[in-house]
């Protein structure tokens, strides 16, 4: 058997990866046509830590930034994606994604478990400069996928913005260079009328 | 204005990415509900570089190889997805390809024009070891979705064993740790009835 217990347990964390396709999000693509899907999404934010590396703060360990990217909604296969203005979503998201986590890292081989699972857990607890920097691009892409869809979630769900302010607020450290730009467009969104100005 | 030159033509090219979404290829994604799109394979393609390095060749740069599966299908933003048992389809694959990559590339600032640019060419050359895993990785992922979909491709389009396997031979080369497990699946594909024999 070429097919040994560690690669087998491989294959079946990639297998398992798929169902991120299958994960729905609030935000639509931007041509409009439909939402957008996790794994996809993930894809995006991880290539833009190819190219906007100077819009974190100095000395950031891009290598890091990106691959925590490619697994920061990987637990959303079994918790589901929370909409990050949905109160009650958030009251019980932390124990459903510790659960997802615990299972789903754990098909891979020890070693490659615990490097995902740190890298996760990382961009969850994002107090390090590469986890606020991949949390900051996280809400400056729906900040674009936004403008590029009339509004994209702020006028489908009411959200005016002073509440966009808030959530955009993890640009302002983690990637304080953005925060003018993120200020900037919000401001041509209201003119736009696609941002209420609640203020 | 907050948003300079450099800036609007980043945000330009990501916003321009978002059209990888759309793009199908011929194989389905794991359920089988629908064909995959080529954001979420690359996407695919570079988790799995986290964790399957050791199927590479000694010595590769794991950052380049991840890199490059995160845009090796960029192009098909413009010039579509060409099916790799496309005969016709591979006549003007390249022109086609070439056209869409400066385009498409040339969209960002030139120094990052230039990285993406050089890592879409080694990724297509093939000729360096971190291009040879990720087009074996690319191969390999491509037999992991026809067999957890009754063969898809394979029976869906009369694909026999013997061009498979032709197909496959980059994993040879580029993962040769994968090839005896490459044969051992396509042996139970055949056994399981869902890919044709023809030697």
């Amino acid at each position: 058997m070429a097919i040994d217990e560690r690669l087998q347990r491989m294959m079946e964390f990639s297998d398992t990866l798929d169902g991120l396709k299958r994960v729905s999000r609030r935000n639509l693509i931007m041509d409009g046509s439909r939402e957008e899907n996790s794994a996809e999404h993930s894809w995006h934010m991880a290539v833009l830590c190819m190219f906007m590396q100077e819009y974190a703060p100095r000395g950031i360990d891009q290598f890091r930034a990106m691959k925590m990217m490619l697994i920061h909604d990987v637990v959303e296969i079994d918790a589901g994606d929370t909409f990050c203005y949905d109160v009650k979503g958030y009251e019980d998201k932390a124990e459903r994604e510790q659960a997802a986590a615990d299972r789903i890292f754990g098909l891979l081989p020890e070693d490659a478990a615990r490097e995902l699972r740190a890298l996760w857990d990382e961009f969850e607890a994002c107090e390090t400069p590469e986890a606020g920097f991949a949390n900051a691009l996280d809400r400056f892409q729906v900040l674009r996928q936004n403008l590029r869809t009339d509004g994209g979630t702020w006028p489908r769900y009411g959200i005016p913005k002073s509440r966009v302010l808030v959530r955009m607020g993890q640009v302002q450290t983690g990637a304080p260079k953005l925060w003018p730009v993120v200020l900037e467009l919000l401001e041509g969104a209201v003119r736009d009328g696609i941002l209420e100005d609640d203020s």
